[in-house]
């Protein structure tokens, strides 16, 4: 059974999940995979281009924080997806051996108009690496059950 | 050297990439990784999700787009990265043996105010299956170098 529902997400909950640690090895597998550009496969092109070294791609950083907050939340959470994604911003570099911590907070929720039994929570998340520098945010609607359909949202 | 400029993207300006095979193992395989939710790992326990069957991470739906574009146009292209994205939404399941092909469409452009060298080229790119379904669409400003640095944008 889920340990949390539409009802317990507003304004004013926050959470924080890892530190994830980055590895030089999972930077360049994923790279090599799905984003094969240089500043995400070699050290020396790398050095040349906007990151000016080694960098994640930053679809690497968005599937890291997924996995964050999936172990973190939705897992135990009566989660039915997202339908998307507001807003992403890559704003730092993510660099191999960097501890990556997902901070998260609620911008607003509402129940659903058309369907009594579920409701969607606006979540912030924000990735910090271990020199405290923001590198990433994100701001996604969540789709959640309620606990009680129907009552007062 | 680089055979697409700043200027060679303005509205009007379309291609297409693809199609891409995704198989029900590479499906699993990065969920195990990365979005460990049951209707991304298992066809028993998907069937009572959302999904109503097997689907991919939009996540992965957003990564193998990526490998798509970087293949058919930014490793061609004077790329700087994207400072981030706009807007990302999930339309359909993509399922176990579905063949997506990228279609590409420049929103706008514009040169960049403080740095001569460069600009903003804000690309639309939509994704379909073999079903002609659309089953994802993404909104990204990309950063790329002026072919004629400071000349008429």
């Amino acid at each position: 059974m889920p340990k949390f529902y539409f009802e317990d997400f507003s304004p004013g909950w926050t959470a924080e999940y890892g530190p994830r640690h980055v590895t030089r090895e999972e930077i360049i597998g994923f790279a090599s995979q799905f984003d094969p550009q240089p500043m995400h496969l070699d050290e020396e092109a790398a050095r040349g281009t906007m990151l000016g070294g080694l960098g994640a791609s930053g679809w690497h950083t968005c599937a890291i924080m997924m996995k964050m907050i999936a172990d973190g939340l939705l897992l135990d959470a009566a989660s039915m997806g997202a339908p998307g994604i507001e807003e992403v911003k890559w704003m730092k570099p993510v660099r191999p051996g960097d501890n990556l911590t997902v901070k998260g907070s609620v911008l607003g929720s509402r129940a659903s108009q058309s369907k009594q039994d579920r409701g969607f929570v606006t979540f912030l998340w924000e990735v910090y690496n271990d020199r405290a520098e923001k590198v990433m945010t994100l701001v996604c609607p969540q789709m959640l059950l309620r606990r009680n359909p129907g009552g007062a949202a």
